[in-house]
């Protein structure tokens, strides 16, 4: 078998076997971020992304926008589990011919939004490399009672996106902002129940909120607020690399959220229980064949 | 300009201009680890290596050693810095065409020395990619007391080396043994005043130290162990992957530690002022030119 035969999931699960944890590890392979339980009150939360040129991001791309989208990937996986985004390392594949100007537009890209989220860059490896590589991971922090993991949603909750979904590819996967503020937002003011981040399209992440949950959902095509760079439905539940927020929450802190002033969260549908599984409705709420929406895949 | 024209130093160094760091970094990039200053007593410890197929492993090596490799390399930089190696991830690139089988030898070899070291693996990323990448990042963690950092050495320190240098890309650059136990005994019970791994080579790598300390060193070409399977004296003084610890203590710290029963380790020379730089001497005390020893570099 290769790969590419079984894909990325069914990967990561066989790999995952070999591996065994201690007990301050609270939660290993399977979330946005891995959690550990070394203090007090905070947990550690941990997560990398790599990006390669040709798959992620395309030769002769603005090089600041590059290392900003490095960057911000691992960003948004802390925002997913509530916490704060604190350090990072970037390791760096470079060509032997590399410019040191291309190089310092990379790294400005990555400074850039450092400063902005209060990431430090406190260290990294560079090799050679035929193809450029950035492989950012990070360390942030969230306060015990704030964490938010995938396998949180209960039948009857709410389902909310942060913002607009699809045609990302068009321009947003470089340039998306990451929903600290957001999730922040969410963590200090609300009880959630469950949240990911956007990155393999919203059907193919919501379908991991729900395994992880043992949860069905309904949602409805018409609420799912689709941006203007989206030329079709598809590419809205689709397309992947929005980098919003997905999440759920009860009944009664979703009506709370839907009262807030300070940020506009669009509710998409209803947890339901395992059995009824992922449900689409249209308009007229007929059932809308699902299958042939898949997300992104990597192999 | 092109960074196989400036080099990696020189690179990392023009990089590490554009970033700020806050007051809970007690040192960001230059050392073997980050250090972060997290937690009462003690500092959490980051580091990361980007292993590539072609550059530090051939196609066609065995799976195992090379997944061994690419987190020995994490555990010896916590090493290097007195820690304890706790957490991991892996970030891999794969061919598409990758065999399943192919993965699982790749994740025993990793999965083997984790457990041997007590390492975690606790998340990752993976990706389409031409040849094979792996990436580990690892946090660790030293009591506050017992952190080495390279900055530390002093005139009139003895420096030390672990274990016997040069060859090692006939077979230990797969399969040494980071130095966990050895450097852990050493912060233990003795003062350390700097330490590094020998990564690059142990001219390179004392280099690192004698830049840092702002001091010079007197080495003798007799008393660097020489393993098996080095061919040349410049095997041992330049090849690099070694993964031996290279460490510096005051003389009467180190008359103590050469009557230790427990480790051997092997005095190879002194530190010295700064103005007088590194030099090294043969058996009849004649200055051997260094120029031409130069350590690995990646461009």
């Amino acid at each position: 078998m290769r790969v590419n035969q079984i894909g990325e999931f069914a990967l990561i699960a066989g790999l995952k076997r070999h591996f065994k944890l201690d007990a301050s590890v609270k939660k290993g392979i399977g979330d946005d971020c891995a959690v550990i339980d070394f203090h007090a009150g905070r947990y550690l939360l941990l997560t990398c992304d790599m990006l390669l040129e040709g798959v992620d991001f395309r030769r002769g791309e603005d090089l600041r926008l590059v290392g900003r989208k490095a960057l911000g990937c691992s960003i948004s996986d802390i925002a997913a589990c509530g916490g704060k985004p604190r350090y990072a390392l970037v390791s760096l594949g470079l060509p032997p011919g590399f410019r040191t100007r291309d190089a310092d537009r990379l790294y400005k890209g990555i400074a850039a939004l450092a400063s902005q989220f209060g990431v430090n860059i406190v260290g990294g490896d560079t090799s050679r490399s035929s193809r450029l590589i950035i492989d950012v991971s990070m360390l942030g922090i969230v306060e015990k009672k704030r964490l938010v993991l995938r396998n949180g949603a209960r039948p009857g909750d709410i389902i909310f996106v942060s913002g607009a979904l699809g045609g990302s590819i068009r321009g947003k996967h470089l340039t998306f902002k990451p929903r600290v503020s957001e999730a922040r937002f969410l963590v200090e003011h609300y009880k959630v129940n469950a949240m990911i981040d956007i990155s393999d399209g919203l059907l193919q992440d919501l379908d991991h909120i729900l395994t992880q949950s043992r949860a069905g959902a309904c949602i409805f095509k018409e609420l799912i607020p689709r941006a203007p760079e989206a030329k079709s439905f598809r590419e809205a539940a689709c397309m992947g690399e929005d980098f919003e927020l997905l999440f759920t929450m009860g009944r009664r802190e979703a009506e709370r959220l839907c009262r807030n002033l300070r940020y506009r969260f669009f509710p998409i549908g209803e947890v339901t229980p395992e059995k009824t599984g992922l449900r689409l409705l249209d308009e007229k709420a007929r059932l809308l064949d699902t299958r042939r929406l898949k997300g992104y895949r990597h192999f």
